[in-house]
């Protein structure tokens, strides 16, 4: 297994790197490339928001690729949605679980938009067949959180 | 299966939701527990930093658990490299990629030193079984970066 470490950076791919790209380096893909297509049906996705010190917060979630877009369902009190609102400049990556070396991170900012009759709530639930109301309390809101790119990276690097 | 949102800011985590917790609410945990310790051995982490626009930049990694301590060999002409540099805000997600229910996130700084002679790479290297020079033009510098935790989050959501 060759060293995997991603480099934006390169000119070109070292051998045995398979990496999509865009068109033109000067621009920035923001659609979802064929070869990562597979990963929009993922069961989890790592959401990166900027917490309140600064720092990347991570946590895993779910998602629902819906329309064309990748969509979040959150709860309002929750961190993650807090640190959203405050800052919307975010990222999901969504990893192949079989093989950690092939992902794809899009980079965005979220669109926050009430969600408060559960209508996008309940879509997402049917890929988990899950409730999402059980989860809160009878206060909390919920919100349709959308990821809209600024940059889609699609890495895939092969054993050389 | 149930929802797998963390959610730090909870009293208490929700039934069937298992989560290991600083003693105290008001006192970051700084320190690996033991029911995530074998992540620490994970073959690869992602890593957030934060990107010249703001935004969360994660990367997929190698890493070794080394002397008590997380940490990275990095190329210094590499984008994640440069984002450190500049901000060494950053976290580190060691994911169960059998379980990614399970997770643990080291946020922290990163603390960079030269590593001219490779030999932290070496070291690195051999969890791999690889020769990080391959991967590094003449020119190129490495370093080792060290994650100084402010917080240690495990998370581990079972099925419901």
């Amino acid at each position: 297994m060759r060293l995997t470490h991603t480099r934006p950076q390169r000119q070109s791919p070292r051998p045995g790197a398979v990496r999509a790209r865009p068109l033109s380096k000067n621009v920035a893909m923001t659609t979802f490339p064929e070869s990562h297509r597979g990963l929009l049906d993922a069961q989890v996705a790592t959401l990166a928001t900027i917490g309140s010190d600064g720092r990347p917060q991570m946590t895993e979630i779910w998602f629902l690729y819906d329309d064309g877009e990748l969509k979040l369902s959150l709860n309002t009190t929750r961190l993650k949605t807090r640190n959203l609102m405050k800052r919307p400049e975010c990222s999901l990556m969504l990893l192949d679980l079989q093989n950690p070396y092939r992902y794809l991170v899009v980079r965005g900012n979220a669109r926050i938009e009430p969600d408060d009759d559960y209508a996008f709530a309940d879509r997402l639930g049917a890929k988990y067949s899950a409730d999402l109301r059980v989860h809160d309390q009878a206060a909390d809101k919920r919100v349709v959180v959308t990821i809209e790119p600024t940059n889609v990276y699609p890495v895939d690097m092969r054993a050389g």
